[in-house]
């Protein structure tokens, strides 16, 4: 012992692994020699009274404390111990513990995976008291029957979130007690390269929806509402929301339903001579004082009773919205640019489209004046159209000036569809493999988990590389240049009265009550999701404070001619999904645990501040061809279908069941429920989906109610305990309890039936036979022996 | 006891798990209780002389026969022991083999995953005493350090078939021996829904490989030697190699190599008037002699020399030959049908391509004329060119009667090349995702096989009907439609003497050696790669029978004009691979086992047949698109790399150590020294590809023999041991006791070692301690209680 000096050797500095392991960490060391005047084996344990640091003792220089035995379970005995009872109590329990694995068929040589999830000491022991408990009240061999009484899932847990006051903006007090304390760690957290794998997933998500549904708007209001109006609105929405809202990591965004309302606002108008803007104007004042009429009254609190089964056909339709939504832009490019599936290399000398003059000279000067006036009458006036060389013009052209187009390839446009089928596969399959390519086995951690955070950048910069390397004209993304409504009749600001009469101020009221239901449906159902507990929340969410701004939203919207916005549900999952923080592995073999998600306040703001400049970026955003951006929808659609129970069980329809995985409500309800459980919301969602394609599409999220309905038609069907578990209406920690309990009751169940493996049937069978001769070993130890040292 | 009846129950009859329980099984009962008298727990064994049906008391109705206790290991005690002392024993061994988890931060709910390949008890025994003996030796704390005298490989393990017989024609008579037994079952065993798939596959690689190079010879001949020929000569040669041949599963066709061969010869024989069928026909015959000669003194041989260095990198150059083919006629495509990158779908009215009428009419009619005679003078001498309508001509006949296309899109295809990626990258995604299908959760095991199995196929069918649905004129394969030699002025029989002088009949021996060494190296190379270990070929090979067909079919595709075939590593791979057998899981949880190929001839000789045949099937093959066949070349590409040490050994320089796989060899190699060998096989075969694409390609299989002493030269480098591991110079048996002594070292050296985990450093920790005690508590039985009955 003479070479242990109080420094550590160098040796032991360079040590890689020192960077594992947590600070303030103690060692201990086992040691193991042979001695002549030694016949039995014999053990001794020392525990120093301060920890101290014993040079080239220990691999890492960290201080020596005491010598535990095993595994982590007994070094807490051995740090505790008063005297050898402690100690042989300690190896009691320790053999308690323990498993033994009877030689049978399973291979000596397999590893045992390190665990996804490091149970608690206090879980551990937990399980192994109920299994004892179980064997010494004689239920050890029962058939794993349910008894009902330790079972039955309470009421469904109400977050504090939504709780009724009583009181006059009670729920919005509280939200913003709630949310006011997390203020500055709402920006500060927000600064992180995650952050900006995800504003540039979002923002790319963002600007495609406010392109698209920009350019419906403006077809379906002709263009009141257009491309800009989209562009300004969503960013001025979404900046307010992310900065005041109460869950900022929701994404405001144009909903399908309100389009389809504006549209039949917009026809009712016109037909009856009614002044659109204006009467817009007073249904969202309507609105908004209805939304902050359900903010004083605590209404959001009815949200409590949209279960698990409402809420993920909600977002499983949606989803499916988002996808079929995707693929059907992809599939109108067939007729955008039609391919000529008849053509001949050979005959290339056969296909032309040649612009034909018109037959009459004199009635086409009157045709083409008159045609052209609306547009621009500058410098087409003075044209002669009969000195026009008719052959050069344009196909554009042509057609404007009164030409015909004859041809077999007037019709035709080549490349462009294949082309554009080639980047949304492309992009939509190279993001999948990305993101999967966390889980591969190449590359050290850090830079898989890089690549596959930055899966959808990458795959976009691909893919727009190539389409710039093969050059063709693919449609790419436009955005306006210049600040101004798209509308040159309209301005910033829509004035209040003096177009209509003056009953229809009141009048408005009733169409705007139901904006406000779309709204509030729409806006919760999505909160409700996106504080899902499995996504981990910290911070709390503001059922009342999201629907106060998106109130106050829909006001200044209106009064600006804006259009409406609310939670959209595709784009806030992506979100959060590109937010979810995971555990560096700290030590080798730990699996990666899922920790929660960077809430904050960043992401969002910059998001929408992005597409706000986006005016000014549009030189950068021209190369990004719309395929590339409907691979990304079609990626978001797809994703955001993961993780939903719904969706784990439709997949459970093709899974023998020894394929299944071990979901959690597999081990207590039959599988029979389950997929009776599943078909009735499968059937639900195709009724949805139909009357989605009908006009009722405008009361859309109202037909949540409808999934409501049968929800609790369902009570009479299902025995409580399987509802319980498939509707997720046990709180965690009572579901955990029951978990705990069950699992052992089927681990005993598997042990006594025929068809489980020998090893798990075996799996706990020894530990307390054993336990107890090895007791009677140490408890025999010759009083004559050496005595452990330094008890303190 | 009384309800103990002789008759199962129909409750057991009824039992579905019945099937899986292989005949003559037994069952046993160990049946639990509580008795008032007794005070501590009490074990009785009941052995029944003769195996009796008790009735409703087993699940199963199958005779009982012992009462084994736990696992199958103890059963077998139970069944033969004789008294108390051998049960007590047999507990005690029991007991030696137990694995102890103790407890630490592994999960208890985690599923030991069934074995792989179930060990053998023998093997599992020796596991244990090797442990044992380790211990007792003292030599549990060595630091795990290889002692040489132990692990020394021997020399490489001749197979029996490539043994120097030292006799005339010795091994040609032993493998007639070897393989005449199994002729019967050549044929019986190939008829199985698996041959269906395999066919399908090689027949479409056999038929484009085929196509692809029938049309390079005749390019490289004149037409001397056509797609005609190719064809015929693919269908005769493979017909009779795998009737006669002794590895009927190597698929001949034409290779690279001979190509370039023609090629040279051709041009040699044209510029030095040489009549290049009669000097072929020579060179055959000679190389056929000299083919001969080799068989008769057993030189193949030699082939044992080739290790796992030579034949990988071979193996390895093939498959990316392959790749980068398949990937260049891809390419090609761009050129075949450029794409108008510039197009702009308003300016289709300015694309047009147009034939314009030559401007001398005159010497015009004197060039048609002139450009007409040689291909055919029929109807074309009598056309008037100067009434001809220009603009109705199509391109090549403008181009034919000398007219010049103008235009801008004369020189683009639209559509074809991006429809021709869309096939070639479908075809291979869908072959790669089906073929992974079989370990899909989705669907039965045996729809999921099926699947699998007809992946290529399915794949096919789905492209070529996107093909047709599409309907663009994408490249389709064309085979011939008539019987007849591709040039008009030869027949089906070369002529022996006459056209080149008397003393080019020797002097073609010079070349015809050439040819020999090239034929030798590719068919044995080739030959060893499909007998390799890992195919469990039981029906063992026939190199020196092989050789002999070649030369036959030397001479007799010279006599015929048709090109020479040796065997063709990719497809031989893929055929084998197309025919491997699994076993059908038989126990719940059982992995599938890899039992061996389906070693016939049916499968080779109905590709052969086929291919032949297709002359007739045009009408059907013309409508699969040569993309598509492009994307099944892909895909045999890669697929052949997988499985090669070579290839795994390259993916290990992108893994970090802790991803790394449980190669056997890693477990006996530094790291270090496995990379240095991956770099010096990376560098070679880099060099050899580089030679390849030079005029050196013509001696590619020669340069073997380069890679031969590269290998050589490693010797110097790498320790015996370590090349032994690296390049599989182990004999099988040894391999694995060396492999489980080394296993053994190895967990010890984990056990020891601070950066393994809890449970596998804790893993065989316990097991000797408990023994003894439980024997201890046995063996104090007190004499007067009750001993169990019956011990026959």
């Amino acid at each position: 012992m003479n070479d242990i000096s109080d420094t550590p050797s160098t040796d032991q500095l360079k040590n890689k692994f020192m960077k594992k392991i947590p600070r303030d960490a103690e060692a201990s060391n086992v040691l193991v020699g042979e001695v002549d005047f030694l016949e039995k084996p014999f053990v001794a344990f020392v525990r120093l009274a301060q920890a101290t640091t014993l040079g080239g003792l220990t691999e890492v220089p960290v201080p020596i404390y005491p010598l535990p035995l095993w595994t982590s379970l007994f070094s807490r005995v051995a740090y505790k111990a008063r005297d050898r009872e402690d100690l042989i109590a300690g190896i009691d329990e320790f053999l308690d513990e323990v498993i033994v694995l009877p030689p049978g068929e399973w291979d000596p040589k397999i590893r045992i995976e390190p665990p996804k999830k490091v149970p608690s000491a206090e879980k551990r022991k937990s399980v192994y008291s109920l299994n004892e408990l179980g064997q010494i009240n004689g239920t050890a061999g029962e058939s794993g029957g349910v008894s009902e009484d330790e079972e039955m899932p309470t009421a469904h847990e109400v977050g504090e979130e939504l709780v009724f006051t009583g009181r006059f903006c009670g729920g919005l007090l509280l939200d913003i007690k709630r949310k006011l304390p997390w203020l500055p760690s709402d920006f500060y957290e927000g600064f992180h390269i995650q952050s900006i794998s995800a504003v540039l997933f979002i923002y790319l998500g963002c600007i495609t929806n406010a392109i698209t549904f920009g350019g419906l708007l403006g077809d379906a209001t002709d263009n009141y509402q257009g491309v800009m109006e989209s562009f300004l609105g969503t960013s001025l929405a979404g900046t307010v929301f992310c900065l005041f809202g109460g869950q900022p990591l929701i994404i405001l965004s144009s909903t399908g339903p309100i389009l389809i309302f504006e549209k039949l606002l917009f026809d009712f108008s016109k037909s009856n001579s009614i002044d659109y803007m204006e009467l817009r104007l007073w249904i969202g004042l309507h609105s908004c004082l209805q939304c902050f009429l359900l903010v004083a009254t605590d209404a959001s609190y009815i949200i409590k009773y949209v279960t698990r089964f409402t809420e993920e056909g909600f977002s499983s339709l949606i989803s499916f919205i988002f996808i079929s939504d995707a693929i059907k832009k992809m599939m109108d490019s067939f007729s955008y640019y039609p391919i000529n599936m008849d053509f001949e290399p050979d005959l290339i000398t056969m296909y032309r489209c040649e612009c034909m003059a018109p037959n009459q000279v004199v009635p086409i000067i009157f045709n083409v004046s008159a045609l052209l006036v609306p547009e621009n009458t500058t410098d087409l006036s003075v044209l002669n159209v009969t000195a026009l060389d008719w052959s050069q013009l344009s196909k554009v052209e042509c057609l404007k000036y009164g030409g015909s187009l004859t041809g077999s390839s007037c019709e035709f446009v080549p490349d462009l569809t294949l082309m554009s089928f080639i980047l949304f596969f492309g992009t939509y399959s190279m993001t999948v493999s990305l993101k999967k390519f966390k889980f591969s086995r190449y590359f050290p951690t850090k830079l898989r988990k890089l690549i596959s955070d930055f899966a959808i950048f990458l795959s976009i910069l691909t893919f727009v590389a190539l389409d710039m390397f093969i050059g063709l004209k693919t449609p790419k993304l436009i955005v306006p240049t210049e600040f101004k409504p798209t509308r040159p009749d309209r301005g910033w600001m829509v004035m209040s009265f003096g177009k209509n009469p003056w009953w229809m101020y009141l009048a408005s009221f009733i169409p705007a009550l139901l904006v406000t239901i779309l709204i509030f449906m729409d806006q919760q159902i999505t909160a409700v999701i996106v504080n899902r507990k499995e996504n981990k929340l910290k911070k709390g969410c503001g059922y009342h404070l999201d629907l106060f701004w998106v109130g106050v939203l829909m006001a200044a919207c209106s009064l600006m001619g804006l259009p409406w916005y609310v939670a959209a549900t595709v784009i806030s999952i992506a979100h959060i999904d590109s937010l979810k923080m995971e555990s560096e592995c700290s030590a080798p073999g730990e699996q990666p645990q899922f920790l929660g998600v960077r809430e904050q306040r960043v992401t969002g703001i910059l998001v929408f501040v992005l597409t706000g400049v986006s005016i000014f970026l549009a030189p950068i955003l021209q190369f990004i061809p719309m395929p590339v951006l409907y691979g990304v929808f079609l990626y978001m659609g797809v994703a955001s279908l993961s993780g939903i129970q719904f969706w784990d069980r439709i997949k459970l329809f093709l899974m023998p069941s020894k394929h299944q995985p071990d979901l959690s409500f597999l081990r207590h309800v039959p599988l029979r429920r389950v997929h009776l459980f599943t078909l009735v919301q499968i059937i639900c969602l195709s009724v949805l989906w139909i009357l989605k394609s009908t006009a009722l599409a405008i009361i859309f999220p109202v037909m949540i109610l409808g999934l409501m309905v049968v929800r609790k038609m369902l009570d009479m069907v299902f025995a409580q305990h399987d509802l319980a578990w498939l509707d997720d209406l046990l709180p965690e920690k009572e579901k955990k309890a029951v978990d705990e309990k069950k699992n052992e009751r089927s681990k005993k169940k598997v042990r006594g039936g025929e068809d489980g493996d020998d090893e798990v049937r075996d799996k706990i069978a020894w530990p307390h036979e054993v336990s107890r001769l090895c007791r009677e070993q140490l408890g025999s130890f010759p009083e004559g022996r050496p005595r452990p040292v330094t008890w303190t």
